[in-house]
């Protein structure tokens, strides 16, 4: 699936709590390799904090001295960039970059590279980068933080690899048969309650069938609304001998 | 479009740098309203300096003692839950959600609930939740941290919005017959230099048709190598001059 083959870089970062969150950010997504180039001294205790259940990415980094190095090795080199900046025209979406980086993955080593937090990328940073990045942000208020940028590029390739197991809906979708069972026995108490009247009865249970049928989706659904009409059903029915035995003396209400 | 409606709800959050960071991502994705339920003593130092450029959000929160006031004026209220919780097998994500987050946000109020950072929703608060919002993450590291989660699922409905204008690529595409006379004036001089035969220019050719053609997409791109194809023949026959000057001693190399 090639997501291991992706390497996220940061370029001279200046926050432990950034790259512990951007740590977080690719454990989350599936994804370890971590560089930092030249980075800052930096509050490692902040940086762990953030990493939360991903330390094995922070203690994991490869850090060098330039770019340049970082990136030797890799085919693809994405860079990120923001809105005003140079090279903006050629810049495309992580969705629309998603499957050039998946299948660069497949082969070698690929490159997501991240600027510093107040200047980003530098011009010659830039042209190290064949691919230039801008997330998708609000004019009013483009600038991510960086672990936010991080997570945007790796969640969309995480997606479309289809690692994730989305959850799966246990109960079969009911068949008309079930569900046509179930508005019978809701006709029948319905009636029974005096709800409606037997001449009005089907137009009434159209309005019935809507509301049901639209939250009934599964067959574990239909069961539900069928176990309370046929207890309502009981208990009327109960109740009505209780009053019968009730009226003869027999008992007490 | 219905962005305005949407509103963020973070329920008991506890550390002031979380509600900071929401506000930013928030604001990335078009989005202002954010309501605090029942939220401990925050750190606001911490949260206007995680706000960023989103200071506007959190100042302009609404702060609630109950989820049910906090989401009685909402029709949908999407609650979001972590992957081993309750109701897991009916969750979809985000970007199942949107179009239907999206659709109710075009006529009513909209509720996203996010949990607290330590044990996200009780069991109560989900149940005021008509739909649950489950983000993928990889098994093996799957708690984002809060302002993470509350990003992918604005970023999800920004992207769907519609509000953000791509970059546009200001280069026309170029043409086929602006390529064929670049590819012309390259043959020339690849000849001209001895670089291939004339008897082998077609086949040579091929390959340069070929990785030029895939790097040069646009006007602007083809015009380049035209210009350098023009050049090099300049400076070429500008050197062959000189040669001949200077072989009649008219010049010094």
């Amino acid at each position: 699936m090639g997501l291991e083959n992706i390497r996220v870089i940061l370029v001279e970062p200046l926050y432990g709590g950034n790259v512990g969150s951007v740590c977080r950010a690719m454990a989350n997504t599936g994804l370890k390799a971590l560089t930092l180039v030249n980075p800052k001294p930096l509050d490692m205790g902040e940086a762990r904090m953030m990493a939360c259940h991903a330390g094995h990415v922070l203690e994991g980094r490869r850090e060098c001295a330039t770019l340049a190095e970082a990136v030797a090795d890799c085919t693809l080199v994405m860079g990120t960039s923001a809105r005003e900046g140079l090279y903006r025209q050629h810049a495309r979406t992580p969705r629309e970059w998603a499957p050039v980086v998946l299948e660069a993955a497949a082969k070698a080593p690929v490159a997501l590279v991240f600027g510093r937090e107040d200047k980003g990328l530098s011009n010659d940073e830039l042209a190290l980068c064949n691919r230039i990045i801008q997330i998708p942000t609000d004019a009013a208020c483009p600038s991510l933080n960086l672990s936010q940028a991080v997570l945007i590029c790796c969640y969309e390739l995480f997606v479309l690899a289809g690692v994730y197991e989305p959850p799966v809906e246990k109960s079969l979708p009911a068949t008309s048969e079930l569900r046509e069972r179930m508005f019978a026995i809701w006709r029948e108490l319905l009636l029974e309650i005096g709800f409606m009247e037997s001449d009005k009865a089907d137009h009434m249970m159209q309005g019935i069938r809507r509301l049901m049928g639209r939250g009934a989706q599964t067959e574990d659904d239909v069961r539900i609304l069928m176990g309370i009409a046929r207890q309502a059903e009981w208990a009327v029915a109960h109740l009505h001998d209780k009053m019968l035995r009730f009226e003869r003396g027999a008992d007490k209400l």
